[in-house]
């Protein structure tokens, strides 16, 4: 069981004053249950410290960035290495050349790679791409697709204009008819169609793209000549050793890249096909640490590791006993979940339990005991993990589900359901 | 003189392959003469070296983020101390609270903070605060102002729809009834006023803004409802220890701030006062290196090195040093220069030289001896350069000029005039 909090609170109060709200964006602990610490202090492997010094297997990762380990020796070596060298200069370093050619090379579709920091920064670089090479303004998403933070894109709308969401037509994921009328809705003014690479939306049942769904999008890209873009900020090297679509044998012309290419390193990536290399060109976009060396020295050690270790059948292998050993241990003690996405990229939500009451008591009482879960947004396994780890966690969490069966039908989290609507 | 470029002429053959044009964004040389290199392989205090160990005495500073010398050995060693601790993980660390208080500690306009990683980043956020704010769309920029690489902000319109940059007027620089007339276009619209604290655009002479127009922006605000920006990305902590418009008196509701605020390490900001706080808090932006630790570490450590240094009246000396010396050489040799922009963001160019024929030519003698210039674009003096650093470039300027004379009337850079028209 965990301890005391008193440090966490401290921090909070001090943030409350000169940070607005207390926290932003989505490291803020306001839609998560009580008891969740906003401050941690230190991060090892799988495991997280929060700023009471409690211990955390953490299933986040950071939200993604952590696939090797936190505070991994090589890469991390390889980041300090290059800092002391160089980093944030009047111009690149070699390592940019270097860490293109070998995304590039990993990378099946792509022939070339632009750096940037943000996820965002990729997708906006994408969405520009992609109205230069065709003279048009109309891109198709997803409805409920999440692809940043930028005006275009914020899945809440506050301080966005009607003008900063022109130019957009929603369908349904997996839904290729209703692709089809997005697509005929744009008419001539098609750019692009925006896919995420599995539907890895907040608070629903994740799900893979039908290879139909992923192969006509392409099919009405090469029709209408706008291009196909794969948003793999969130999924991509968890799925694959190339982009997530790779697995549904459709090529995108570009991909949007981030967290785990540097294992935590601030670095995220565009990749494009030749098709798309002049309007790549022909765009102006930068930002003061785009053309730092020391991320890119830290990516290229971590495609070393995706290259040469067996961290992707390893995570997908250590997220399968998750999985079994999780259901097992709700079966008997008569919860039912509905656990989606990849094994690796979990989301565990409960059967009858739309307001997550379930949900957040579940996960307040795994925290408790020391496995840091999220009740509403996929998960990810990290290659530091062990089947030791998985074994705790699911012991944990027989524990947990003994708890929740014996603590009652929990009361539904009222401010989750009142911030859920701002987003919609 | 420097020596060979068979490094970076390889390096730059690879890179033409894998990225597209071969380097894009402020980095790429296409804008400055030949014979600049495009690839660097170490810095230290204020030097840099290229990839064929040319080594320069480095007036860009990073295009700004190196203010205390590059691989400051205490930023440095924060940044790593806290890299081991913990950098991206599950939610932020104490720094992040402590970085606030600092920050709001240090600028006098401000109650509040919250950490980005692009310049960007943090002039968008700034208008969607403000439109949030004032439930308003408007926002008012001076012409030629460069606020970021974003679609709305972008300096070059390439994939960029009308849309993007619906709801803007722009005024001139320093120019109090244009700014009134912009104000008057915006009717009952105006969510916020964006300022430059300098007019530090390319290719012009830099202008300190006149205390009438700082306070008649300020007033424009109060009367109309809308928020002050001041956009201190490239200037923030290089003129005061406070926003750069504290120097005329006046307070922005919000400022944006990066480059050398971790003197390198990737982190921007955007400070607020109380009276935006709340807009702030109701805006959803994010970003998956947002809430790293270490970068903040290295900013804290920069902070106190700004308050407790005289780094600010020693850049200022050596800026004036450098104009008064380079004034006197252009002079030895018949030359006039035009030198703009406080001493420490020096602009030069030449007189009678529309083209930028002789400024290009001297700046390629320049780097020819060691001394990286800019033809066009502000640069920077950072606390690591000594008045022999100085004299060095005054010495080298001295002969630059007579080789200029000793040439006769150079061409003009004829690249340099299609892409500025590409901007325009």
């Amino acid at each position: 069981m965990t301890g005391t909090n008193s440090m966490d609170r401290a921090l909070r109060a001090r943030a409350e004053r000169v940070i607005p709200g207390g926290m932003y964006g989505h490291q803020s602990v306001r839609m998560l249950p009580d008891g969740y610490p906003q401050f941690f202090s230190r991060a090892r492997g799988a495991y997280l410290w929060d700023a009471d010094d409690n211990r955390y297997l953490d299933f986040m990762c950071g939200y993604g960035p952590n696939l090797f380990g936190y505070g991994h020796e090589a890469i991390d070596r390889a980041y300090v290495a290059q800092m002391q060298e160089g980093d944030t200069m009047t111009g690149p370093a070699g390592v940019m050349v270097r860490l293109a050619e070998a995304m590039v090379e990993l990378v099946s579709h792509a022939d070339w790679a632009m750096f940037c920091k943000n996820g965002t920064d990729a997708t906006t670089m994408a969405l520009m791409i992609a109205r230069k090479h065709t003279g048009r303004k109309t891109v198709v998403l997803a409805k409920g697709a999440y692809h940043g933070a930028a005006p275009w894109c914020t899945p809440v709308k506050a301080g966005v204009t009607p003008e900063d969401r022109a130019n957009q037509i929603f369908c349904e994921y997996n839904d290729v008819e209703s692709l089809e009328a997005a697509v005929r809705a744009a008419g001539d003014d098609l750019a692009a169609i925006f896919a995420a690479p599995i539907k890895h939306d907040a608070f629903v049942d994740q799900m893979a793209p039908t290879p139909e769904y992923a192969r006509r999008a392409r099919e009405l890209c090469d029709a209408q000549g706008a291009l196909l873009v794969v948003d793999d900020v969130r999924a991509g090297l968890r799925l694959a050793r190339d982009c997530s679509w790779s697995l549904v044998g459709v090529k995108p012309d570009l991909s949007t890249w981030g967290k785990a290419i540097a294992n935590g390193h601030p670095l995220s990536a565009l990749l494009g096909a030749e098709a798309a290399r002049e309007a790549a060109a022909g765009i102006y976009v930068t930002g003061s640490y785009w053309f730092s060396a020391a991320p890119m020295a830290a990516a290229l050690e971590t495609l070393s590791l995706v290259r040469e270790t067996d961290y992707l059948e390893r995570t997908q292998r250590l997220g399968g006993l998750l999985r079994q050993g999780f259901d097992e241990a709700a079966a008997r003690h008569g919860f039912g979940l509905r656990q989606t996405g990849p094994a690796e990229l979990p989301l565990i939500l409960f059967e009858d339990d739309p307001a997550l009451a379930k949900g957040y008591a579940w996960c307040v009482e795994m925290l408790k005991r020391g496995i840091y879960l999220h009740p509403w947004h996929n998960m990810f396994i990290c290659a530091a993990m062990t089947e030791a780890d998985i074994a705790r966690a699911v012991e944990a969490a027989n524990d947990a589900f003994a708890a929740l069966k014996a603590a009652g039908a929990p009361e539904p989290p009222v401010q989750l359901a009142a911030m859920r609507t701002a987003r919609a």
